[in-house]
C-alpha cells in the first residue's frame, strides 16, 4: 500500500514561511518515491510578512495556512483537523516560517515554545512509531519536541545554532549538504538543505535521501 | 563558458503569480544543466490577489517583483533593468500569473496584449538568435508575440485554448506532458507541464527536457 506522508508548511517563502525550493523538492521526491503527501499546515496568522526583495518587514498580516495553499496548489489540510492516524510520516521543510510560524526558535532561541497544535501531532506521531522528517532550520523544532528523549539532528555545521539545540537536550552531528543524519531509534531524519547551499542540485541530494529514508521507515 | 539563463516570474502561486513547482523545476533543471540562472519580474501590480485556500479573490494589492522573489529567494531583477545582452535565452514558467501580469490571455483571449516589457526582451532576444522556452499556459503569450511568424507551440491537448493560438497565427501541436515541442526556426521550446498534470514527477519529466533543449541553443 501507498505510504501517506504529510508535509507540513508554515507559509510560503524563506524569509516568514516555508522555503520554497526545500518544500517543492520534499514533495517531488515523494513522488518519485511512490508516496501520497498530504500537506498540512495552522490556521493563525504568521509571525511577520517579510519583502523578499528587500529583505525589510512588509507591514502586512498574512495568513499561514492560506499563503502554504500557494505552495500547495490549494490541497492543503488545517493543521486542526489532522490526525496521527491519517499519515504515516511527516516531513517539515525549512525556512523561517519553521522557526517563527510552526515555534519561535528564530525569536526565543534557548527559550523557543512549539505551536501546541504542531506539537501534539508530532509527539503523536512518535508514539505511534511513525518517522518524521525535517529539513534545514526544522530540525530545531525536532530538538525542543524530543531533545529530553535525547534526539540526535543536524543543522548542518553552525556551532552556535548547535550549542542552542544541545540545550534542549538534543544531541548535534555535523552533515553535508547532501547527506541526512538519522535517529534510528526515535525515527527523525534531519538534512542541512539551505542552511549551507549552495544551490538547487545540492540541496536535492540531501532532501532525496531523506525523503527515501522516511517512506522507507514509514513502510 | 557557462550559459546564464533568465527566468521570467510572474508572482508567486498558481492562481495570481507563476506556478511554484514549475519555476523551481525549472531552477533546478537549470542548475543539474550547469547554467547559471537570472530570476527576472516586471515591478508592477499584480492583476489580481487569489486566496490559493478557497480560491476566490482575496482584496488585496501585491507586486509582481516582490512577490516572485519569494521564489527567487531574493535573488531577482527588475525586468525594466535587464537586455538581451545580459542573458543567453530565457524560460517562462507557467501559472495564471503568465496570463494575468505578463499578458492578459487569461482575460482578454483573441484581443491578448503583452506587456510591453515582456515583449521588448522577447523580440530583442529572438532577433538575437537566442532560445525562448515556455512552459504551461506560458506558450500562448509566445504565440501572441510570434504567431505572425508562423510560430510552432504547444499548451499540451485543450482544443478551446489550442485554436485561440492558432488565431494569433501560430501553430498549436499536441504534446504530452512528458514531451517538448520545438520550433527550431525561432528557437521556441514549449512543455504543457500543468494544463495536463498530473503530478510533480511527470511534470518534471518535460520540463527538464525542455530546459536541456535551451541550454543547448544558447550554447
Amino acid at each position: 500500500m501507498m505510504s501517506r506522508i504529510g508535509v507540513l508548511l508554515s507559509g510560503c517563502g524563506v524569509n516568514d514561511g516555508s522555503e520554497i525550493h526545500e518544500a517543492v523538492l520534499a514533495m517531488l521526491a515523494l513522488d518519485e518515491a511512490g508516496a501520497e503527501r498530504l500537506c498540512i499546515a495552522p490556521d493563525k496568522a504568521q509571525r511577520d510578512v517579510v519583502n523578499h526583495l528587500t529583505g525589510q518587514p512588509a507591514g502586512e498580516s498574512r495568513n499561514v495556512l492560506v499563503e502554504a495553499a500557494r505552495i500547495a496548489r490549494g490541497q492543503i489540510r488545517d493543521l486542526a483537523t489532522v490526525t496521527a492516524a491519517e499519515i504515516d510520516g511527516i516531513i517539515l521543510p525549512g525556512g523561517f516560517g519553521a522557526a517563527k510560524n510552526l515555534c519561535d526558535f528564530a525569536l526565543a532561541g534557548a527559550d523557543t515554545a512549539v505551536d501546541p497544535g504542531v506539537e501534539k501531532l508530532l509527539l503523536e506521531l512518535q508514539a505511534a512509531g511513525k518517522p518524521i522528517g525535517a529539513i534545514c532550520i526544522a530540525p530545531a523544532l525536532l530538538a525542543r519536541v524530543f531533545g529530553s528523549l535525547g534526539a540526535r539532528v543536524t543543522i548542518g555545521n553552525d556551532a552556535g545554532v548547535a550549542r542552542v539545540l544541545e540545550s534542549f537536550g538534543a544531541r548535534h552531528v555535523e552533515c553535508p549538504v547532501d547527506e541526512i543524519v538519522v535517529d534510528e531509534r526515535l525515527k527523525l531524519v534531519t538534512t542541512p538543505a539551505y542552511m549551507l547551499g549552495p544551490g538547487l542540485k545540492e540541496i536535492r541530494a540531501g532532501i532525496d535521501k531523506l525523503v527515501r529514508r522516511i517512506v522507507a521507515l514509514a513502510g
